[in-house]
């Protein structure tokens, strides 16, 4: 999705909007791996590549409340490898399969001069549900555990850890099993660019939310960024601090969404609330005694 | 598309096709800019990358005779540049809109060890003829100029050249126009990776397709770059030589294709032939005296 994070995303979004005035049109999620794509041609973790572009796009689509029908790939290496990429094509093909999703196009390029993999991924489809995103104040917010983050170059350097590679899970067929089912889920997000800070857009008028970090504890790897000099603020705002989706449902729900996530192998558990406030994110930090606020 | 030029390629799309068995699905085109973008960075061209971008789209689209709906696109630059990113976008809508393209999502995507600009742009339509691409003997091959290359890189290093930054032409409006019209094209190749060995995929058993290069005379471009030592087999095999766009059609249409086609500005003339043969693509070198045969 355009990266809401950038001073001029909204300018972009009307750009786009311009296209779209008057029509009718399938929902779409566009996607990529970014920076992250440089450890896994270091590391030959193709696979690990393939199902990162494709659950971050199943994710959105999730999030969004559709079901993909359709999918497109665009994948970069830097010289030709016949192993790398009928591995991601094969990781890609495997998955749709499951999912009764069609591979409709893609390409593949070779960038000499990006040292990393890419994948573009784009995916289409059919609403289940067509609903705002829209949080309702006493709403409890639960979060599930994730291990994504963006940006881990500028910290890291050249050191490795294996967390790098590791793809993000994929929540899309828990979603679509609980809109299935036809639970009520006011709002969601998928905590990627911008993590946290994503916890504005679906705040109504007069809402906040209140987040207590310390309720998903996060991996160790996220103390170790905290721990190199990176203030809170900044923490929750470019890494998920272990929580990869967000949903708002009514408290008597609460049971019954989380029985359907274990379904599929997801313990999620309460982390904040809808309340009473001006549209702000406060979140008690779990790397200090902070609280941090958007 | 997935580039046909690779050896492996056959395996891709075995594996791709694993997915759409038994499934209709919408026709679907995605490619992106490749290590061009460096100049196109260098430079700022950014309208013309945006360009180059959607016109290789929409010309996949004419020869695979879809009618474009809907489009998405994966941004990829070194730094952040509202500048840029506001004109890739202003130009791709500014297009989409003429033609009731839909832009239906998208990415911006910061690569700093990527020094240059990448737009993976997919696009998705409606059939408006579904015909297999087979070229029928004794029919003419209409080309079209066009000053599309790839792999400049290797040839001139650090040297630059206005070429290298003027999108590829459009000639998805004048395709669009001949389908509707009902034309009988029996087969259509956009000249892009693999350039002429494209010719081979649409030869039924048993023909030849003869090619006089001298025909649609090369810009000097192709004559610096042959000039560099790169083989005649090299030369109609890597770049297009200046023709972008061959189509196959019965001898007595010609006139009407030619005329239709200039009212969108191209003056496309006859450059060869099919003729009965073993499957062989043979060019008459504008380079050099050689027959070049694939």
């Amino acid at each position: 999705m355009y990266d809401t994070t950038k001073p001029y995303s909204e300018r972009i979004q009307e750009i786009v909007k311009r296209t779209q005035i008057g029509k009718d049109f399938p929902p779409s999620s566009t996607d990529g791996i970014g920076e992250k794509g440089r450890y896994h041609w270091q590391q030959r973790t193709f696979r690990e590549v393939a199902l990162d572009a494709l659950f971050q796009n199943l994710n959105d689509a999730g999030v969004m409340r559709f079901k993909v029908k359709y999918l497109q790939n665009h994948i970069m290496i830097p010289r030709d490898d016949e192993g790398a990429i009928t591995e991601i094509v094969e990781t890609l093909a495997e998955q749709c399969i499951k999912r009764n999703i069609v591979i409709t196009s893609g390409e593949t390029a070779i960038h000499e001069s990006y040292p990393g993999v890419e994948i573009s991924v784009n995916v289409q489809g059919e609403y289940i549900e067509r609903r705002p995103n829209v949080f309702q104040q006493n709403e409890v917010l639960l979060g599930a555990g994730s291990n994504g983050f963006t940006k881990i170059g500028e910290i890291f350097g050249s050191e490795f850890n294996p967390e790098f590679v590791r793809p993000t899970p994929s929540y899309y067929d828990a979603l679509l099993d609980l809109l299935k089912q036809r639970f009520q889920i006011s709002g969601m997000i998928h905590v990627t660019g911008g993590a946290f800070t994503r916890l504005k857009s679906p705040l109504g008028k007069g809402l906040d939310a209140i987040v207590d970090g310390t309720s998903l504890i996060p991996q160790s790897i996220f103390y170790e960024i905290s721990s190199k000099e990176v203030p809170d603020e900044e923490m929750y705002r470019t890494f998920n601090c272990g929580v990869g989706l967000i949903l708002a449902a009514p408290e008597k729900d609460l049971e019954d969404i989380i029985h359907a996530f274990s379904f599929h192998g997801f313990n999620p558990r309460p982390i904040g609330k809808v309340v009473s406030g001006t549209g702000k994110v406060k979140i008690k930090s779990a790397f200090s005694d902070k609280q941090i606020i958007y």
